[in-house]
């Protein structure tokens, strides 16, 4: 699992920050997720393929989140795409695009599905048999939506000494990963602990931004292994949280803490601050494990 | 007369090349045209004064001209703008605008005045006592219009030591100035030319981008002293100009030759292209004066 930040400065795009995007790389998928103006540009600085980009989750329709999706849809007709792409985000979304491409004339030469955001609850919107995509519905001005990116479990190990040992017809291998006991023809029966060893420890990831501090997300994103989670402000401007519907680093840590996450990636940062390493200072208070997003970091795990 | 060019790469936006974007410094405005994605970036790191611009012009509905425009109108609120607005544009343009604005729940806190455009032949869209600004239309594959930018004739300058000369009352300055003869005391008519010095050449600049070759509109622009054409493609590239109405360098120049411009700057080039000196060669095999726009350029007059 890879996680390589585009951008993420709140507000408006400067000369050296940008605005929220990133590309979560997850099971052979590039998920992009948001995508504030100047994100192409970005795609090209951090040499990420255009092609592998399938999915683009956007999540709500503030112009930092989602400006740069229209050039995006463009560029990707340019560069000759014929596949499909498909787009999630709130209710309003498929509107923008369409009208945007039809006042322009340039109508894609390449499927665009959009699959438009309206629930108030958590809600399965992707699926394959590696990954799962869910909504984290957030609090913010604006409907949105966090996403909660998993991997499936995967198939238990084979123990090739163990099925030599009884020597076990390959017949039966597919059924021992999938996690069944064997009989033996002597009507002995191998359990399947014996056969094969625990899969990798499926990771997850959860995207929560834009967002006042909403802890009843907890139970869902219990024990992810990363968190994003926006800090615009930090605890000296909590005047100004409650009226943006923005965090704190302190509350972003908090909520880290509570849902017990591997690592806490802050981001959203408002530029008013001379630092970014005073939001990590003041999460650092709560939780351990923090790290600070920045325009072209990449996080591996 | 100043222009600083923004942007004038064709297509999408890349690592070191900009969309369409130029600002015209002229009589004390500062007159925005077009907008392609990463605009605002690019005013910055050109060190304009967002508050200084009051106009915008964009020619058309093409990405590469209007997709930064959603976000400078989402920045000139964040940074506190009050003063109106005015966006010149295709018909359309306010219900795009509009509507991302109304997604975003992000409405200005300042007038925004759309003037739209919709006709086929050249019409007065911007007059003050200094300036005027003329659509002047295009061909492409949308409704597209160029501007044409001129300097009003100004008043005429004193010639203070004739004023003297004949003891002529400050009273009578403003129309000397306007060109007036003074009848003195005595019934002796002074001519006007012989109490004034001719007063500074208007100066005019047209916008023409993006087009096709159109010599229908060498009238229009006869003798302004500076053009900037697109030339997308070379004369090598001539079987694309038709279907994407786009121009040559060599048509460009045959353009500025027929209209006896003073300078043709050349932009909007596409990116196949090894080195924009190509454009300058083709371009000056049919007329002297050529120049390369290039991103972060700034040309006084």
């Amino acid at each position: 699992m890879k996680i390589s930040i585009l951008g993420c400065y709140a507000a408006t795009p400067r000369t050296l920050t940008n605005p929220t995007s990133q590309v979560l790389e997850i099971k052979d998928h590039l998920f992009l997720i948001d995508c504030g103006e100047g994100t192409q540009v970005q795609l090209r600085k951090n040499k990420i393929k255009f092609s592998r980009i399938n999915h683009i989750f956007i999540s709500h329709l503030h112009g930092d989140h989602f400006f740069g999706l229209p050039g995006l849809v463009s560029t990707f007709r340019l560069l000759g795409r014929d596949k499909e792409m498909h787009i999630y985000g709130p209710k309003g979304i498929k509107e923008a695009i369409t009208l945007l491409l039809k006042l322009g004339d340039s109508w894609t030469n390449y499927p665009l599905v959009f699959h438009e955001l309206t629930a108030m609850v958590p809600e399965l919107i992707y699926e394959d048999d590696k990954v799962t995509v869910e909504t984290i519905p957030l609090n913010h001005r604006v409907y949105t939506n966090g996403f909660l990116f998993k991997e499936k479990v995967a198939e238990r190990k084979l123990n090739i000494e163990a099925v030599a040992k009884y020597k076990i017809d390959k017949a039966y291998f597919q059924n021992i990963k999938n996690g069944k006991d064997i009989v033996l023809d002597d009507g002995l029966i191998i359990p399947n602990v014996e056969l094969t060893f625990d899969p990798v420890k499926p990771k997850s990831y959860a995207f929560c931004s834009d967002t006042s501090y909403k802890p009843d997300i907890v139970p869902q994103i219990k024990n992810v292994d990363v968190l994003y989670h926006e800090s615009t402000f930090l605890n000296s401007e909590m005047h100004l949280v409650a009226k943006t519907k923005h965090s704190t680093a302190k509350e972003a840590a908090l909520i880290a803490k509570t849902a017990n996450v591997g690592t806490l990636i802050l981001g959203h940062y408002s530029t008013r601050y001379k630092s970014i390493e005073l939001f990590k200072d003041e999460a650092m208070k709560v939780y351990a494990n923090v790290e600070l997003a920045d325009d072209g970091k990449v996080f591996e795990l």
